[in-house]
């Protein structure tokens, strides 16, 4: 009888265990973001797909660049992105170009001021599922990686650009 | 005394020709500019410079996408650029984006709109020698160059920029 019961406390041990380790793998699948904590290598020779200039609070000037895989999707429209794509956006004061303006001869010309972060998002539907197939990444001008609290901002914001695979930037012919 | 005549005026004549024809090459050497008239192949592939934005009249978003030679000279901070650099400047309208705005919830964003014009700096110190040794290209959205009247303009604007070989753009890390 003694042996009957520790059989099947056994039992039950396993199962619960078993259940754990599931219940853990689906959130790790489907709930904890997964943020890109390394910078791409060689992104400075990738591609160029657009600029953007966001006013606001950030003054800021973007150049969007791409990889091979994500440049030719844009240039394909094909949507959603293969994995492996990656987009990288990187960040720049908007400034006013003094040395322009006196050639100009008018207040006229902004340019790429000091660096202050590069974005990236790394197309992987499996590793990313949680945050729609796309793992985010902010790196300020030190190299440092933005915390888990930043990053938290980064996909209900994207996710709104359901139409175009959660990617803001156009690609520019 | 005929002949001797008839040999003087051939000798005159030849040396009238060849100073004509001296003068006609120091002149494309050195007066007449020479413009680029066909878009450099392969530029969408060109690697990223630098950003601009110009208000005033021009209400325009530049890429300046770089061609080996100029990239590595670029990096390399090498001036004057050598024989072989090219640079491309991608003009589009500064379009603000109401898309992006609706989901940021401000008018913040601008991007690149409906493309305007390219325009390229074209190195070869001895065919562009009259421009500073570079040649200058404009094209428009339908891929037409622009008149010599329009190019006259080019060159004493970038002449201004003699400090960093007639090239505004500097290198964005």
């Amino acid at each position: 009888m003694k042996r009957t019961t520790n059989l099947i406390i056994g039992t039950i041990a396993v199962c619960v265990a078993a259940l754990m380790i599931f219940a853990a793998s689906r959130a790790d699948q489907l709930e904890a973001p997964t943020y890109v904590k390394q910078i791409p290598s060689g992104y400075r020779d990738w591609r160029w797909i657009s600029v953007a200039h966001e006013e606001g609070d950030l003054h800021s000037f973007a150049a969007v660049l791409g990889n091979d895989i994500a440049t030719e999707a844009y240039r394909a429209g094909k949507l959603p992105f293969p994995d492996g794509a990656i987009i990288a956006a990187l960040h720049y004061r908007h400034t006013a170009s003094e040395e322009n303006n006196k050639i100009f001869g008018r207040e006229q010309s902004f340019i790429a001021g000091a660096p202050t972060n590069i974005q990236f998002m790394v197309k992987d539907s499996k590793k990313y599922a949680a945050t729609g197939g796309w793992g985010f990444a902010h790196f300020n001008n030190d190299g440092k990686a933005a915390d888990e609290k930043f990053m938290e901002s980064c996909f209900p914001c994207h996710q709104q650009m359901k139409a175009r695979d959660l990617v803001f930037t156009k690609y520019a012919p």
